[in-house]
């Protein structure tokens, strides 16, 4: 459920945001959203949860790849639906992810 | 809700984890060590939500303040009781954040 990442250096986009009361189509369009991140060059991966705040993360192999999934067509688009109907704040953070450490627990 | 963080570049610690069925006393401890990273030198802000996996980041000011909040003694036991018991996987990103761009309805 945590998205496998190479070893570092590579990209997040930390997205963090506030929904407003209109959610009509929002959770398809955000699926649909994660669906075509995944098939653009250079995607490593996503995370997301959400309760009074939604946070999601995707992970990317370089900042022209960021640059290229920002402007591809569908996304421009949806990108415009979020401003007008269903994002009350957002904050787009681009950064470079330079150490990872992680931990499993052994059963 | 979103945390107020200052023009990039700063520094971003994207802690995504998996709980296991062990929740004795985790929400205690995670309000705490919040409140405890505020009161850090170099701590910027805090972002958190969890559904089927949590995301917890915070934001500071530089490699410096992370390491040193890192190795705080309280920090340094909480971790300890979150390999033994809270954790079933995590993963800890250390990121540069670049650049940020946000949105915010005028209502």
């Amino acid at each position: 459920m945590l998205a496998k990442t190479p070893k570092p250096p590579y990209y997040a986009v930390i997205f963090s945001n506030v929904l407003t009361a209109v959610d009509g189509g929002y959770a398809e369009m955000a699926d649909r959203m994660v669906a075509l991140a995944s098939d653009q060059p250079g995607f490593l991966g996503f995370e997301s949860a959400r309760e009074e705040i939604g946070i999601s993360v995707s992970y990317w192999k370089d900042l022209e790849s960021i640059k290229n999934w920002k402007a591809n067509t569908e996304h421009q688009a949806a990108q415009q639906y979020g401003i007008q109907d269903w994002y009350a704040h957002y904050i787009t953070r681009i950064a470079k992810v330079e150490r990872e450490y992680s931990f499993i627990k052994e059963d």
